[in-house]
């Protein structure tokens, strides 16, 4: 598969996080020739925070997940992921599947199974050979290394044309504090929340409710704030695992939240980079709005329509369907309020198109890669950004034959 | 432009409404070499009812005719609409057009200009040259004629790859009474309303109010149940005309109210088999939800996913797809007790694909052009259908390129 046009130049070097190693093996689930279980082991007393999709029809591996995100940090913990297979819509059986999984992690590391958690990313609907993947576990156990999470981050893809990581390191009076973060997910992206699998690890010691809160935080503002297609997935999970070997608390610290959000809101931008069939990275910013709430409908609503994305993949400074989505928004809007920029080019304002509007200066902008439409309701204080892709003929291309 | 494939075989013979006349005329709005303005007169004492567009930036003739729809209905009036530019996003100069084309209507045709109703369609943003328009009043005014509604069907279509008509005739009481209908639309369909221009005329007689609770209800179950790619226009209107020319009341008639539902549902499908590249035409059948509000928002969800429409363009019988548009749909929704069926083929039950489930028949189904996808939740007895097209490589060429 050719790599996504927006991809970054190459994998980044990730800190190696105190506490917690790694392992990929070719379990055959769906893929042959590469990996595609990572398994990732945590030390004694990490605590865990998670984010889940909200589809009423989520997977057994998120109910799973969801029920045991409470569990006090005793003993050691692990992250087992499969990818080639969603084990999403495989009603009993799929029950079964996450529990064979978690007993044979279980038993090769004696962890407690109610610290184990899964997630499983592929096709919906067919049973998941979890035998396959039992079968790879004492290979799995007996390769766990610290340096191994560029493995884990390449066994977890599915149609993603690139394994996507970000990391960082904190200076805490005087200590450090690592922070290293991988994902997958290229279609199916929207909120609530990207599909998408996220894993972050990080040696700083923090209670699992400050965790929790600081992910969820983010999340608002990081991973619900992309979006490719609208489509929402069945598996979004985004896990946090903290194994405090730094000693640091970070607790209420902001270096540690900022950095974290970074971390974050890297992996996502990497994973609209990666959008299926795209060709222009979009950032959608909105002002002006009667609320926050009021500014992101209106984001999204200009990030999800097909006639926008359409637009900027034939290059084409079609403001007049920026205006269609502001309308169709369902956000409070004044046509003669309204101000639009494509980059830092007015398009749009008072209710017209710009008196010095140029069509070539215009055309000329919609060239780049990187493209920002910013949009002024004028009403009020309500932000909010919101980044996607453009919609090509690849992803038609992608999504007609995909399953097969 | 190459004929939609799923185009029905001809313009349909429409009956000739008694106290109606249509003209259409090439004025070089923005096509050439083809009728762009067609013009309705409507006989003394026509009542006439109008639905248009939620948007919240709306065209000055959408503003326009929701303003003068409750004058009452004394003295001729008359619909005057070109296609090419949509006169929306124009600002002040946008008022100015819509009162230069009612003024040079009413002084072609001596109508009061309360009872002049306009549209446009086409490019947003770009001014509209309407002393074009109004330059062809006379040969417009001069040419109006009983049997012309083929020409004025063609006249207002845009992206449109054949014009679109749709007829009845109502026995009641021995009398007869007649229904005709044109409409244009074929991409940015979708609730609410679908973004189309629809003109349906009728001899009956009937009150206003009474006309425009039969319009406003059918438009519910017909237009606002079509999607092609859930983006709304700035310029949807519906308006329906009835000279009572036939002298038959129709109030409280549900032989009439029924022929009109027909004409309306026969449209709003026209315009989905014209949808942007479409190859499919897709009945999107939702039962058994909490409330029929829950199973339109599955119904929508359905039909509005991109990896639903995608999977439909490749002939793939991916109900996976189906399972997460049922899951965030937001509405209410039990996994292991939803039923999917592709035509009468059940592919999911019990949260599992059917134990009988055949590829090979599912794939051989996948190949009609006319495809059912039946959803029954299986918690309630709400149910909707909607209708829509597929997502092909088609609507990404004719989108990506449409303004030049």
């Amino acid at each position: 598969m050719t790599i996504s046009p927006l991809a970054p130049a190459g994998f980044p070097d990730l800190p190696v996080i105190d506490g917690i190693t790694f392992a990929a093996a070719a379990a055959g689930v769906h893929y042959a020739g590469r990996d595609d279980v990572m398994l990732a082991a945590l030390a004694p007393g990490s605590t865990i925070a998670g984010v889940f999709t909200r589809s009423a029809t989520r997977s057994a591996n998120v109910l799973d997940c969801q029920a045991k995100l409470g569990a006090d940090p005793v003993g050691p913990a692990a992250i087992i992921v499969n990818s080639g297979n969603s084990n999403a819509f495989t009603g009993k059986y799929g029950d079964g599947s996450v529990k064979a999984i978690c007993g044979a992690v279980s038993d090769a590391l004696q962890i407690d199974e109610r610290r184990i958690f899964t997630a499983s990313t592929g096709v919906i609907g067919e049973r998941l050979p979890h035998d396959r993947i039992v079968g790879k576990m004492q290979e799995l156990a007996a390769n766990l290394a610290p340096d191994s999470i560029t493995d884990a981050a390449k066994a977890i893809m599915t149609t993603d044309t690139f394994p996507k990581g970000a990391g960082a390191s904190v200076d805490i009076n005087g200590q450090t504090v690592k922070i290293a973060g991988i994902a997958k997910g290229s279609g199916m992206i929207a909120p609530d929340m990207a599909t998408m699998l996220v894993y972050i690890f990080t040696d700083a010691k923090i209670e699992q409710p400050t965790l929790q809160a600081l992910v969820s935080g983010h999340n608002a503002k990081t991973f619900n704030c992309i979006t490719v297609d609208s489509d929402t997935s069945t598996s979004d999970t985004l896990i946090a695992a903290a194994t405090g070997a730094s000693g640091v608390d970070v607790g209420g610290n902001s270096d540690f939240a900022q950095a974290l959000h970074n971390v974050m809101l890297d992996l996502a931008h990497q994973v609209v980079r990666d959008g299926e069939g795209a060709t222009k990275f979009v950032t959608v910013n909105v002002s002006g709005g009667q609320s926050d709430s009021d500014a992101h409908k209106v984001a999204l609503s200009i990030a999800n329509s097909p006639l926008v994305k359409t637009a900027i993949a034939g290059e084409d400074a079609n403001w007049g369907r920026v205006v269609m989505a502001v309308g169709k928004s369902g956000a409070a809007a004044d046509r003669d309020k309204l101000n639009i920029k494509f980059g830092d080019i007015t398009v749009a304002e008072n209710g017209w198109r710009a008196p010095d509007y140029s069509e070539d200066a215009t055309s000329a902008y919609m060239k780049n890669d990187e493209l920002s439409i910013s949009v002024d309701l004028g009403i009020g204080a309500g932000k909010s950004t919101v980044w996607t892709c453009d919609l090509t003929h690849g992803y038609i291309s992608i999504n007609a034959d995909y399953r097969s």
